[in-house]
């Protein structure tokens, strides 16, 4: 039998990350300058960025090398296990094979941490020692201060003022390694102070965040920067060491997933583990790459395939994505890491091509099945990564009714310590379910530019 | 360079847990009947316990099998990593080695799941499908919640009041692993009753929830029984699966410990880290033993060696150890799992024998060397597991001085993630230390049966 788990050694751990745009088939339409219209300069995200991250962004080559202090900085928790979900299989009844990536052993209790760490490394490289950045539910904001910790730099957090005060623990999370959190709308930026003097009990915003985090890299004169957590393909590079590492690991229990599943926000966990098998797909395996969401903010089934801004506040470059629209607020639902308008360029892409199929689940299911992986695997999963659980879920069911030993494999983006608050709605029968009207789609995304590339 | 991480396959655990009663150079004393004082018969324990694990209680066997089924619930987190700890040796600039053993992996994220497992196997084994306990803290609800969960047991939790109003995330994960929560004292148990009818508004405390979790299983004529967390023989051997798979990590690494560390409560963690080394130290191995317990609670270090009871309402058998007096209430510190009058048995004989020692420490400096630990390794621990810390820290800054290098292994016993309100606390500069009057342990221990044994 295998075993529960499937580690690799540290000295196996891949040293490079792997660039999709090597190899798709057909380019990725380029970002637009929000002005002109045109494809985006590198020059005109160095207000922002410093130039060897640019570089990245923008780069064509299929492997880039992971730096050794990067490398040095991941052996904190990397590689991470493999895992065979026998319980879970066991109570499924299932011929389906279920593995997962865990990636809440991250000292963020995430994957967010991926990224996190390569852009502190190169900003500092680049003689940036503050970064700044925003955080809604946490993940992220957690994740840019252990980074910022790991290389001796100044990390600050903006964080949505409603979380600032319902999350405590988040809060002290961050603030143990040692980030300032300033609860946005604050007085600390001129965006900040305009939002505060007409609107006085804001409860905050994530695009107001982020405008306030962006605004203070871009008045610093270079010296400080701002952090991305999602979206950007720099981000989704560097997370591509979780699907490097799980295919080491399957290959070493020769093993090959027929189905690999992320869920989908801004799309960096899901690119992560499923980049590194699309280039086998590219080449013409048979591989079903799934991404999931929130029926209550259905980007990639039911938004449009435009360019669209990041944000709400239309300070980014358009993006081609899949979007619902950048002013659409999506229902309170509790995977705040998936309420997001839009979605990355290459993820979009990947689904516009046919590359990557994607499904719309609701909540209530979704933490169903989170309850059942936590009761056989004895992990409490965030409720973001309970979509990709109950995507996997549903594959093994369909496998009992058809007989198919298929081979699944999902990522685990991170565990639930810190959003029990959610479990405890579901436990007391308080989530809701949503369907978005038609018209209200529609409506929020009739200014959008519908590219038919 | 040794990597960061020392894993042990999964085909490796060890299968047998070290008893150490097999190896005392003299035996412990009994534990006497309340009423008697006459040395305990198994059968006096019958009314609380299965007859299997009174039998385990009082064993002198060297190895105790694990049962196949225990190895399978194991094997879901364990072997457990040993790590090395490179940051922070760095960062204290030491020529000592720095080890330490990670329980905060477990799916409760902390060591007690290694004994709630087999007290939940035991149980089943003997026909019990309902398991009662107390928790204070909530590491120990949340440690049988889960092993109650693995083996489709019934499991009843009462959280001391307090608790269970100030921790509500703490609770949600006892529930999500399926186990009913009952706020102490209450109204399901006669005791909880009377308690209220004079105390309407009490907070509640761990001696009243033990006494209603005992009472149930007490009056089920056997249907129900009562497990317990940490103090007892059972509980201590089952720990040492830690020990027995570290001493294997070490072994494949050519290394071994000058000195192994452990917090001590009940001594739970500690016993099971230290105990597969005393085997050693009784053959005349040159090692250090150390317990490393809070200076508002310090049984070991200021405690009578003496007989008392284990718990404030005078229930159980008087246990010979280190106590305070079982009426001693210690300040509240953040640790809430060392809050203990007393320790184990096991680990007072060690340390009135001279083969362990035991040391005192503030909170706020453990707290330091916890926020110290999390920079540098990324896992914030539980406040208990920052004693540990601090006394390897303690020991790694003594190294260098002397020069020596040493080498250290501690026990990381749990994470801190249900535990963020103490380092907001910590964080705010609102912890207080304590130096407890010479005058008030005097007073408290002064109808201690003190031993000369």
């Amino acid at each position: 039998m295998t075993e529960y788990t499937i580690n690799l050694p540290g000295s196996q751990m891949p040293d490079a990350w792997y660039n999709i745009a090597a190899d798709f088939p057909s380019a990725v339409p380029p970002p637009l300058h929000p002005g002109t219209k045109e494809p985006l300069a590198p020059s005109d995200l160095g207000a922002i960025f410093p130039d060897n991250l640019i570089e990245q962004e923008m780069s064509t080559e299929r492997w880039i090398s992971i730096p050794g202090e990067v490398m040095d900085a991941y052996k904190l928790w990397r590689p991470t296990p493999l895992r065979r979900a026998y319980r879970l299989e066991k109570a499924l009844d299932t011929p389906a094979k279920i593995f997962y990536k865990n990636e809440s052993v991250s000292p963020s209790g995430s994957h967010k941490l991926n990224t996190a760490v390569p852009q502190a490394y190169y900003n500092k490289e680049a003689g940036v020692n503050t970064l700044t950045t925003e955080t809604g539910a946490g993940q992220w904001g957690t994740a840019l201060s252990i980074a910022c910790s790991m290389f001796d730099m100044h990390c600050t957090v903006y964080m949505v003022k409603v979380s600032f005060e319902q999350k405590p623990y988040r809060r002290s999370l961050i603030q143990t390694f040692g980030a300032e959190i300033v609860p946005s709308p604050s007085d600390t930026t001129d965006f900040g102070k305009a939002y505060l003097a007409k609107h006085p009990d804001s409860p905050g915003a994530l695009g107001i965040a982020i405008s306030e985090a962006v605004e203070v890299a871009v008045k610093s004169g270079g010296a400080i920067r701002y952090s991305l957590g999602s979206v950007l393909n720099h981000v989704m590079l560097h997370q591509t060491i979780i699907g490097e590492e799980a295919r080491l690991q399957m290959e070493s229990i020769d093993e090959y997933p027929d189905v690999v599943i992320g869920c989908c926000g801004g799309g960096s966990n899901l690119a992560g583990l499923s980049f590194p098998y699309a280039r086998d797909k590219f080449n013409g395996k048979d591989i079903t790459l799934l991404a999931v969401e929130p029926s209550a903010c259905p980007t990639l089934t039911r938004g449009v395939y435009g360019y669209d801004f990041g944000d709400t506040g239309e300070l980014t470059p358009l993006l081609i994505q899949y979007t619902l629209g950048h002013d659409f607020i999506p229902p309170s639902i509790h995977s705040g890491g998936l309420r997001y308008h839009g979605v990355a360029s290459q993820i979009a892409h990947m689904v516009h091509h046919g590359y990557m199929e994607a499904r719309a689940l609701q909540q209530t299911k979704v933490f169903e099945a989170g309850m059942l992986f936590a009761r056989c695997e004895g992990i409490v999963p965030a409720p973001e990564s309970c979509h990709a659980i109950l995507g996997a879920v549903d594959e093994a069911k369909r496998c009992r009714e058809s007989g198919e030993a298929k081979t699944i494999l999902f990522n685990l983006s991170g565990h639930g310590h810190f959003d029990m608050s959610s479990y405890e709605s579901y436990l007391s029968g308080k989530l809701t379910d949503y369907d978005l009207e038609e018209s209200l789609i529609q409506e929020a995304t009739k200014d959008i530019l519908q590219y038919q590339g």
